[in-house]
């Protein structure tokens, strides 16, 4: 008699941060009516996964929905997955955030579904050969991943069914490989075709098994899923067509299955995910490369040959790729550390469980990577990482400093790239320098309202541009009337996007300090194709002194570098900056002074300028825009380009957050703006983001040789004051 | 001005359980010369590592060599590296013992040569990402990997110089890549290719550094090299052109390079060692499809291009290859679990300390692996593991029963494959049995003399066999006078190893229960090519009974299974067969009674066969033979094939050891006994080499339906008796 072990498990998720209508869009289109029809389905038994966003959303929302899964628990139905409670990659962790968001959400699955989860769900399937030893101490005793991760392995795909063992220091723990072919064939073939393939699989081995697994949005809140998956009703047509098939496929959960089967063998996984991710975690130009590699293979028709062997990059190169995503993880690190170096005598006070859940709600992975989805590239999701981190770490210095007004520094590598950061933090602000990276700013938190002011991304190049352009190219041969075949349209969420693929060749922090060439204009400034003759932008500038009052009320920060002004035949000449930084406990003002002295004998003609970038998640948003105290020009928005003359102040104020950022200068400068705009990737198309806005104060001067100029800069963060 | 600066790391190593005359052979030929050489050119700075294994040796026969290090530390010519104490791969070990370990050699160089390493050598360049946070722990601040490890992480060619930060949960640890040329040019190419490569490197960036770390031994042991190195003078002929290129080629350790210059960047590297380990870690038939792939890549000029994409497997995969070494490894837990047990209060007393030492010799890599040296192949290097895992098991287990005779059992799943062993251990003996796995005896530890006597290792398919089979081919073509090239001859010791290739489909464990074809002859089951009839022998067997008396002096194990007679006609028979064992305390003796009914109800022909393996490092050696009580053919050797009729005890001996192991049969046996030879590669061709004794006891029988038969065997361990 031959038979199939059909295990399916759904992942349903919705990171920190999204907007409140993709969660009740998601309910209504995907997760109720994919719950509804497999409720009527009692004899499919199925796994089950919902990561904390999402049951919160539910049970503030829709408890009634907690309360169906609970009685589909209850009937033996469904099985519920384990996982960390907020959908973090474990291996960007330390080991207690992941042992404790385990738990939370296994404590969640006990109180609101009587159920214990066994097994994990690993977030975007992000293995890591550590993970058998961190899953046991979480008490967890299966996961699942890619059938790619076994292929890695080693094993022929003949051999990757079932389950194997694997483990760490003798710590073992099952891993179910995830069958590709289904997971591309679920819900987006005819239903009777992956009965078919089931049919097919069925063998005279009763333990024979194959495992389903992937994201649930694709059961209705993928494009064209709804219509397709409810409207034409493919999973009542597959579930009715299992039910036939009941003696030939038999749908069993996981940990059924685990206890009444022996496993495969033991296996070794690398550190993989699926494909894909593996892909776009590679440098945008090593992807490049790669793409054309998988390009000239599949044209030796050597694709499936060669798979095992061939691979991307490995989840943590993300860190690299994207330095923002590397200070969001290295923030959310040193925020680990003091929420967990909390006394927590006596155990678990209020305040301390607080502090935890928004440490875990700043680890959602969905910010700290980009893919498919937007992820990194969406502010509103850095944003609400850094809100809850920042959320965290108030609550535990407050638990440290309990009497109010405080200030301190430390010179720490929070980045970890060997050059320590100057971390200054008080009541209201944390403030991070780079010396080692134009003695710039690179992190500034506003701590009454949780928000990292200067949480831009800059613009870099993606592999997948070269579609946009190719795309380009091919609408220009369109209008030859050239052929078009339809594999070739790229979406695009709006016309010509190809003219804002500008390259930043710096990180866009604050403070960065520039000499201008003559030819420089907002226009290829805005570009990052404007002449730089400064060497100060990125180069490292030397800490030259930290003093502070004898009870710290007040510190003091000069940074400075001996750098140079490059004129156009290669001659160069000494220039020195330096610039001190005044900050004082209680306060949200930084009194800035710069001094820029020409090194040289003669006279230099100098065009200096410094640069800020802010991101207040702005984009056409009457309430968020440039305000110039006694001028009349309070409409423009926080995206728009602007030039204006002799400036003393210059407001970006955000009314939703009623929150502003204020920078005067002495002498008034002249301030150029402009928004940095990125092109993305998502699932639905190409699209154009806002990532902050760029402001460069500027002077132009004759400095006799020897001599100084001194500019005072006072920032200031806070409430909106009324002019 | 143009430099490159010059880091020299040299790597010496000996494993644990070589025989002594390859340290001195090593020592006079290599280590020796090597270091006089260095000494007469001081400006030369290079970093040094020696493992435990060597240092040992060192201390004991030839202290002035170490004196001599000690000199050359202290005028600044050569840094210490560090590692782990008895060169273990981290990955394979618990942490604790990574830490301890790594103490073992800083503290062992900070006595002796009077300077605390700030670098670790990594065996095997098996990275793992957990690595950062483990060497942060243990105080290194640098490590030493493969350029291809960075090829991995997505860089290219021309950014792999210098060195870069990784870091694990913020705990960072520099990496300096390893240059594959320089690897393959020194010491083998004229000195004035590597002088010529360093000088084209050099540029005006003052920070340019390229690394060379390779092993000492290529420096006088590797075949043809002392001759080139110190007789045709390539050392010191390298040195003294390095010494004339002072200005530009700046030789620096690792420790002051960190010191002065900034990294390149931050990297995260994925689990991989060097290209060929990688390879040889595959599956044998997975290997097979990686190499000709390579070869295909290789026609179509695209290595370069696809090189950073492809790769073989991670180092654990040698532990699915191997199960002998899977279960090396996992008895090494075990013994590990058992000394960090240890009550430790007061602080390391002697036995304890003892305990640690004798259990990391017993995770020395060398004979957990195989690539291109013999490693798991030799078993000496096995048996020296079992050795020191065995004697840190007694004294860890003397600490606990300090009241001389016990013994304990446990079901407890060692092998980490979700099916318990039976773990049975006593004062004078270990006795693992693997129900799952015939019911077979998987471990026979006799402590008294730290043996493993079961240490044998089954014949398998190594991917380079293919070279063997294909060299048969083309010594026939020679034959027919066709042309041969160098690069076809494949080096044996011996000819006709193609004849030996017999390959194993069960692993050779001990109480294998055969029901053997009428076919069978001593030769096709030498060969493993005879007919079994029986589904025994790799099959489960169920855990029927265990029993003990009260204060557990005795144990008796019950293993059982309902198995089949297939007959060539696709018929098959039920047939049952119970095993006990029967164990006490204080004793060497297994009492065993076998019980074989005849489920079927008609009367069945049966030919039973119960196999056992052991392994006395035998191989032509006279003191090491059969032996039959009351018979005159003392003089059999252990690696002798042959057969016996009617015999009622037969003995296996080794006089080195003094040690022996009985069998005795009741009723009296047919028995026939053969060696298990594997052909392997070694660094000087390929070899056969002895993996043990195979002894199959056997009796035909016509047994009535529903009627049983009884057997009792009586095994014993321990000092030789006279006859």
């Amino acid at each position: 008699m031959k038979k199939i072990n059909f295990l399916i498990g759904i992942h349903n998720h919705q990171p920190v941060g999204n907007f409140d209508w993709v969660f009740e869009e998601g309910f209504q289109k995907c997760y109720r009516p994919f719950l509804e029809i497999m409720e009527r389905h009692p004899s499919i038994r199925f796994s089950l996964h919902y990561t904390g966003p999402l049951l919160e959303w539910l049970d503030k929302k829709a408890p009634h929905f907690l309360d169906l899964i609970r009685e589909m628990v209850r009937r033996g139905q469904v099985e519920m997955l384990g996982g960390g409670f907020y959908e973090p990659i474990f291996s960007m962790l330390r080991e207690e955030d992941t042992l404790n968001q385990i738990r939370m959400l296994r404590e969640f699955s006990e109180n609101r579904f009587g159920s214990t989860p066994e097994g994990i769900w690993l977030a975007e399937r992000v293995w890591d050969p550590s993970l058998p030893k961190i899953l046991s101490h979480a008490g967890a005793t299966y996961t699942i991943v890619d059938d790619l991760h076994f292929r890695y392995a080693g094993l022929a795909p003949e051999e990757i069914f079932g389950y194997y063992i694997t483990e760490k220091e003798g710590l073992s723990v099952a891993v179910f490989p995830i069958d590709k072919g289904l997971r591309y064939s679920i819900p987006f073939k005819p239903p009777e075709e992956t009965i078919e393939y089931l049919t097919y699989l069925a063998s005279d081995n009763n333990g024979m098994a194959v495992t389903y697994a992937d994201d649930g949005e694709k059961f209705g809140m993928w494009p064209g899923t709804h219509q397709w998956v409810y409207q034409e009703r493919w999973l009542d047509t597959f579930l009715s067509l299992l039910e036939e098939q009941a003696d030939l496929i038999k749908t069993i959960t996981f940990s059924d299955y685990l206890q009444s089967y022996p496993p495969m063998g033991r296996i070794y996984l690398p550190n993989a995910s699926y494909e894909e991710m593996m892909e776009w975690a590679l440098p945008a130009s090593t992807a490049l490369r790669y793409q054309d590699m998988v390009k000239e293979i599949r044209v030796l028709n050597r694709e499936e040959k060669y798979k095992p062997f061939l691979r991307g990059g490995m989840f943590d190169n993300f860190l690299i790729k994207y330095p923002e995503s590397n200070l969001m993880h290295k923030k959310m690190l040193w925020v680990s550390d003091k929420v967990n170096r909390l006394n927590q005598d006596p155990h678990d006070v209020p305040p301390v469980q607080e502090a935890r859940r928004e440490l875990y709600q700043g680890q959602c992975n969905c910010a700290y990577w980009h893919g498919l989805f937007g992820g990194l590239y969406l502010n509103h999701l850095r944003n609400a990482v850094y809100e809850h981190l920042i959320k965290a770490e108030t609550i535990s210095d407050k638990l440290n400093h309990p009497d109010g007004t405080w200030l301190d520094f430390k010179l720490y590598d929070l980045d970890c790239d060997s050059s320590p950061e100057l971390i200054i933090s008080s009541d209201t602000m944390n403030l991070y320098f780079k010396p080692s990276y134009g003695g710039s700013l690179i992190e500034w938190d506003y701590k009454p309202a949780s928000f990292n002011l200067t949480n831009v991304l800059a613009r870099r190049v993606e592999a997948y541009h070269r579609k946009l352009k190719e795309a380009e190219d091919q609408s220009e041969r369109a209008n030859n009337h050239e052929p078009k075949s339809i594999h070739d349209i790229v979406s695009q969420k709006e016309r010509g996007l190809e003219e804002f693929l500008h390259y930043d060749w710096y990180n866009r922090y604050s403070f960065l300090d520039h000499l201008l060439g003559s030819e420089t204009t907002l226009e290829n400034f805005k570009t990052s194709r404007y002449p730089e003759l400064g060497d100060f932008v990125n180069q490292p500038y030397r800490v030259v002194q930290i003093s502070h009052t004898p009870s710290r009320e007040e510190i003091r920060v000069t940074l400075g570098r001996e750098g140079h002004l490059w004129e156009k035949d290669g001659k160069r000449f000494p220039v020195r900056i330096i610039k001190s930084f005044n900050v004082r406990g209680g306060s949200s003002e930084v009194e800035v002074v710069y001094q820029i002295t020409n090194q040289n004998t003669a006279t230099l003609r100098l065009w200096f300028g410094i640069e800020f970038n802010f991101n207040f998640l702005s984009e056409n948003d009457p309430k968020r825009y440039y305000f110039f105290p006694g001028r009349h020009i309070a409409d423009d928005l926080l995206n728009s380009t602007g030039k204006e003359g002799n400036v003393a102040t210059i407001c970006l104020r955000d009314e939703w957050k009623n929150l502003e950022v204020a920078c005067t200068f002495d002498p008034p400068a002249e301030v150029w703006r402009f928004p940095l705009e990125t092109v993305s990737r998502s699932e639905e198309g190409f699209e154009r983001t806002y990532q902050g806005s760029a402001i460069l104060s500027h002077w132009e001067m004759e400095l006799p040789g020897g001599e100084s100029k001194t500019y005072r800069l006072l920032l200031t963060a806070g409430e909106i004051k009324s002019s």
